[in-house]
């Protein structure tokens, strides 16, 4: 019996149908109703544990979880021993630097050295900057982070952003991106090298489905 | 005009009650249409600051809030330079160290050295753990803590506990209690310093109102 970690929320959908694709229904999930962290496939062959974005690599790192779906920026900002399998495509945004509109900066190395800068990534904040070489003090929030610029606490952020909609609505406006992130399919290491082949039909399912998916489009 | 950073979720009832009775009105942010993050009291003399529990230390001890009402396990695991003013009363719960019923693990030395810990509250597990002189690994999760000993990630958690509903749904019990948290009132240590008396009065009206409030109960 293999386990998957699957992160609650934006990227719960498509996770499921793509596994739904590889012969894993784990559709109890997004049952609205659902309380279970925990399920089991209607084939018996797999379970689900689910939990938040960031505990996926934790879960596949520990090799409770064999296999997991988590966004790219949870990989870069936690660094845990977990293999980056396949990039799934889905959930597409971007990391990106963003300051007030009204404020005047072009790009990041217009940011005054030694400013604030507000994040809930502040690890892939630390590397932007340190490869800038402009010394910044990091705030790390967990939420809301364009409150930072508005109160004046900081004079950027660096976040997540998809629509771009948040920023927007903030009066806040994006001058540099460090990454592009999708939804990536991991797996624990220890676990693909024991693996008899179970792991290896399930991934190969997974990216067959990309393939096709990639064709169409 | 002073700002007072206020917790999102389970606090923010009591709080915005609290400080009603102290002449600030911010009962906007109990409408469940209200998406703003900033909002003035109706009688302009303050602003609330609506963020995630984590956030409110953060921008208290920055200087983006003069106030700020949080539990006391957000104070005791930050460890950011505020000024604990006021104890609340309200939002009681404990920080407990919980294991499977099935364990047999009646207190926190009966552990196995070297067992694996799982917990939001990394840095009081890490406290507890060192007072005891037992060595643990700590697996920081960011929810459904539950799940660790679930999955057999971990031997024990250590979480917040109010009514004990979701440890027993989850087969687990409390074996040891680490404190008892309540919500504070906290406030920025220079704001504190140079108040002109603005300050000072909020908190004796918040303060007066706890003492009728235990003196009726």
């Amino acid at each position: 019996m293999i386990t998957v970690a699957l992160a609650k929320g934006a990227l719960l959908k498509d996770s499921v149908s793509r596994l739904a694709n590889a012969g894993l229904d784990f559709s109890t999930l997004l049952d609205s109703s659902n309380r279970q962290l925990m399920i089991s496939s209607s084939c018996g062959r797999a379970k689900a544990l689910l939990v938040r974005n960031g505990d996926v690599p934790v879960y596949v790192a520990y090799g409770q979880a064999q296999l997991g779906i988590v966004g790219y920026d949870v990989l870069k900002e936690q660094d845990m021993p977990v293999a980056n399998l396949l990039d799934l495509g889905f959930g597409g945004c971007r990391m990106s630097v963003a300051v007030q509109a009204t404020s005047g900066y072009k790009r990041g190395l217009d940011l005054p050295p030694h400013c604030r800068v507000a994040s809930k990534f502040t690890n892939c904040a630390r590397t932007y900057f340190e490869d800038l070489d402009l010394p910044v003090e990091l705030v790390h929030l967990t939420g809301s982070v364009e409150l930072g610029p508005i109160t004046g606490m900081a004079e950027a952020i660096v976040d997540l952003v998809a629509s771009g909609r948040t920023l927007k609505e903030n009066g806040l406006i994006e001058i540099e991106e460090l990454f592009h992130s999708t939804a990536r399919l991991i797996g624990n290491p220890l676990s693909l090298r024991l693996d008899k082949g179970i792991l290896q039909e399930i991934i190969a399912e997974v990216k067959s489905q990309k393939s096709v998916a990639n064709f169409s489009s």
